[in-house]
């Protein structure tokens, strides 16, 4: 496996934003997003997605100049717009507005319609717990996704992430509601494994573990079934209504033109009606419980976030992993 | 199946409370979430779960008197103590609350700490959508649900709700986070049926549809296999942390005295940053594209709250189905 230096990562992605065009600080903002997602495990939504962001910028999906507006605004809500600008960018700046919501009113809720991808939703929940605030945050995406009964994609694989602040090392649920994402399944594939447990239908309409069985019927599972396809439903329903944007029946299935997202920022301060020290506490306590060794040998229980602030510490040593026919074509960028 | 009027289920369970001592407008209110659970279909936390309800007044694990008090306030956050009331009374006080601060501020979140089990948690997702605002609400519980890689219970089946109002018929989730409830492996067992899809582990740790060997092994699924587990872990923490109250590994794992909850119930108002009526339109939509017909036959795709509507009418027109050994056993209180 080939490694870089992050610092090495992040120069090069710095270097060709600003030769698209970026503004030196908002490229400076971009280039880390992207960076952090490489850092923490997330490479398909690190450098590995850096080619196709830009390509929107080249056909016009993504206006680089363009930043989210404010629309309306009710104390603690407020809705804005996002005018396609880059979608980390975006992301990025409605949490901080939320988070600063919180710490004025105790709650704080960004809306954001008309946004581009955000790659890394997790990004947005470190961001919040970084700040010591809960952040709660989805976003809708382009129908990919049959509902529990149906077989053509009528909703989207929308990523929930929730994170709560802890000193000892946050807690960040970074989860899509498909059982497996398109790329877990073509690493599946080409490692020649089948999943561990089933994720999807295959073209006869039953139940299966065979990754390429998945991507030729194109019907992967939501989770929990019945359960999963309810959650995606909802993330897009509170996204387009909060926002006044689009919900994902209204958003291009192709993958090179997705915009017009809408997504939701909700930050909420627990020291606002507490002290942070108990607030720390408790999470201590939890994650003490959930992590108890087991009464049997050879369990493993691992909390959201932990396996990815292991990651990032030895990615930061010995260097960030990377696809060398990727990083080949970013750097001739 | 034994069928009686709403109003004859309403007027006994009344009846019953106030034979227990709660206060004249209390009792209504209990009564009428607990016939409200029956009347929508969801048995389990309606009528078939009041002789336990009733228990926990007896051996003193709720104190009918109670009210929830307010522990610390910022804007649109607010702590509640539950001071072990009826949760149901205190879940629908503190959702009105959210309710009420979200018509101000925009948003609204009250945490309650203390409190009893809330029976059905779906009443009030819809109560936040019949005063029009997006609810979202969750609960922790006694732990009881295995998390991915371990073998006992060290997280709980938190329920958790979001509501969309919709004026053709609200959209509500209400979904715990293990695939199967006991109370649903245990009516499969009766009928004899196996699960439709995996549910849990069987004693030698092989996943299974078999309802029995999931009762057993006590190793129900959460939804999702590793999501879930890490929603469920999410749930608790965020309850705690903002509540300051008790998590799911300090609460007895007896069901008959199963207290000093931790809940969260958030409200959203989409009519404080846009109108109603765009609202509705859009929520029209997405759900009008939700159920398109199939492109092939024998599909079926519901949106969450659908059954519910459809159950609650008929069992308004041909009377609430109960439980005859149950109804009796209240009627007899």
């Amino acid at each position: 496996m080939h490694r870089i230096p992050y610092q090495e990562l992040f120069d090069t992605l710095l270097r060709v934003l600003q030769k698209l065009g970026f503004e030196s600080e908002r490229a400076r903002l971009c280039a880390r997003l992207f960076a952090d997602a490489s850092r923490d495990g997330v490479y398909s939504h690190g450098l590995n997605r850096f080619p196709r962001f830009v390509l929107q910028i080249q056909n016009g999906t993504i206006n680089i100049h363009a930043e989210p507006e404010l629309v309306a605004a009710c104390g603690s809500l407020e809705r804005w717009d996002g005018k396609l600008g880059p979608g980390p960018l975006n992301a990025y700046q409605c949490m901080e507005r939320a988070i600063a919501l919180s710490k004025k009113h105790g709650t704080g809720c960004v809306a954001l319609a008309n946004t581009t991808h955000w790659m890394r939703g997790g990004n947005f929940g470190w961001q919040a717990a970084d700040a010591g605030v809960i952040g709660i945050c989805w976003t809708n995406t382009l129908p990919n996704l049959p509902p529990w009964g149906a077989s053509d994609p009528r909703v989207g694989n929308n990523p929930l992430i929730i994170a709560v602040p802890r000193p000892a090392g946050h807690v960040v649920l970074d989860m899509a509601v498909s059982q497996f994402s398109y790329g877990a399944l073509a690493s599946y594939r080409m490692r020649g494994e089948l999943l561990p447990v089933d994720g999807g239908f295959d073209t006869k309409g039953q139940l299966t573990r065979d990754p390429a069985e998945i991507e030729a019927s194109k019907r992967p599972l939501p989770i929990g079934y019945w359960k999963g396809s309810g959650l995606a439903l909802m993330l897009d329903l509170v996204g387009a209504l909060l926002s006044g944007g689009k919900a994902t029946h209204q958003i291009t299935s192709d993958p090179d033109r997705e915009s017009y997202l809408s997504q939701v920022f909700i930050a909420l301060d627990p020291s606002s009606v507490g002290t942070p020290e108990v607030a720390a506490r408790i999470a201590d306590e939890i994650i003490a419980y959930f992590k108890l060794p087991p009464h049997s040998g050879g369990e493993q229980v691992r909390y959201p976030g932990e396996q990815v602030l292991k990651i990032r510490s030895e990615n930061l040593a010995k260097g960030i992993p990377v696809e060398p026919t990727i990083w080949s074509k970013v750097q001739a960028m």
